[in-house]
């Protein structure tokens, strides 16, 4: 192999991460958007949201295209081939995310109109605050290559998981307490979801960053995986 | 290339497809499993759609690994670079059905002691057998290499649509007429959302198996995904 080769071969990586890069802080963007678009009802900033997944789902064709291309061209070492292989999973998971911040956004707007209590807004703010910062955090640890750090995001889940689940009930109280509140809260659970999603969605990447530095999957599946079959209330809030 | 080269590529191609046709009926058999499961109470039925999500998890798995060794090994020429990509998008697609029936089977765990009316989950059964015939057609549009059937199974999504945007408001009537109609309704929404999900991905793999013969992107998005940022009641039916 040529430093020629050589360079090229590194510019083709250097490309995929930083595409993969754009695509979180996209997707980041988006959440946070359509979650301010929810709190302000601000119905201009809901559109950007939704507009904006249309750059993001370019930006997983070009990284399929561009990963293909690379497998084909320069038939990697097993190391590369792991980095090319994460960033086509990256790239599924946060077109995945995007999608779901789209649908947030959609809701804002299919809510004109509706004028929920600030109080269980807030309790979605909340937990998009949560999965906020996993989604930071997970990328971040992409980007350091951080074994400990995708760990932690993966083990954080637990909380998302324990803060929708609140939500989730809460929510469900006020719908039985007024029929009026039916409506709104009933978007507010499908908001809450999507962010739910989101929050499953950061340690997919997680188990991805840790595949890239070790080589090995995470040890087995999380432990909510198992007893939400068995425990009804929290299967509730699962699917 | 030898003759022996051509005929074990073959085969890896041929496997491939066949994987993608077993965790195709797999997921069938998962939706199906977990509608009969709500329709029957029947708890070992969910359970067995439950695991079988594992499998399905594995080839998924599977096919990225084979997909990925066939680009590295054979560098494909263009029209086999293009069966490798579908399959594992295809994959991917077939993957999510399998989570989302997987999540409907753990609703009717978790709703284990509710007994909704049978006309309101006879909605979501129903909702259940389009979503079905498409991923069936579908399916047979891939295997088939046809465009006339992924073009059929790509349009009929509108159907699932406004099936699945009518059971949607049946289900918010019901819950508005009594509170104690609350949790099973919420129960019920989730699990229409899923399936109408499924049909999602059903169309995804109709425009993979267009883009696997043509090599075409189809035309444009959908009609449906203009219109539900501007008409609030569709976009209620469609995060």
């Amino acid at each position: 192999m040529t430093e020629h080769t050589v360079r090229s071969y590194d510019t083709d990586l250097v490309e995929l991460r930083q595409r993969i890069a754009e695509m979180g802080g996209l997707a980041e963007k988006m959440l946070s958007e359509a979650m301010q678009a929810l709190l302000k009802r601000d119905l201009i900033l809901a559109q950007t949201a939704i507009v904006a997944d249309r750059r993001l789902d370019l930006l997983q064709r070009e990284v399929e295209d561009k990963a293909v291309l690379t497998i084909t061209k320069r038939q990697p070492v097993a190391s590369d081939l792991r980095e090319i292989v994460a960033a086509m999973r990256l790239a599924s998971d946060i077109e995945r995310i995007g999608d779901l911040a789209k649908n947030i956004a959609k809701r804002v707007v299919a809510m004109n109109g509706e004028y929920p209590p600030l109080k269980v807004v807030f309790g979605a703010v909340n937990l998009s605050t949560l999965v906020l910062a996993q989604l930071k955090d997970v990328l971040d640890a992409y980007a350091q290559r951080s074994v400990e750090l995708s760990l932690e995001v993966w083990k954080r889940d637990d909380e998302v998981d324990a803060l929708y689940t609140s939500l989730f009930r809460e929510l469900l109280t006020y719908m039985m307490e007024d029929p009026r509140n039916i409506t709104f809260c009933t978007h507010l659970l499908f908001c809450a979801k999507n962010i739910e999603r989101i929050g499953d969605h950061a340690t997919n990447i997680a188990e991805t960053a840790y595949y890239l530095v070790t080589g090995e999957a995470l040890p087995g599946e999380r432990p909510k995986i198992d007893t939400t079959a068995i425990s009804p209330l929290h299967a509730a809030a699962d699917s």
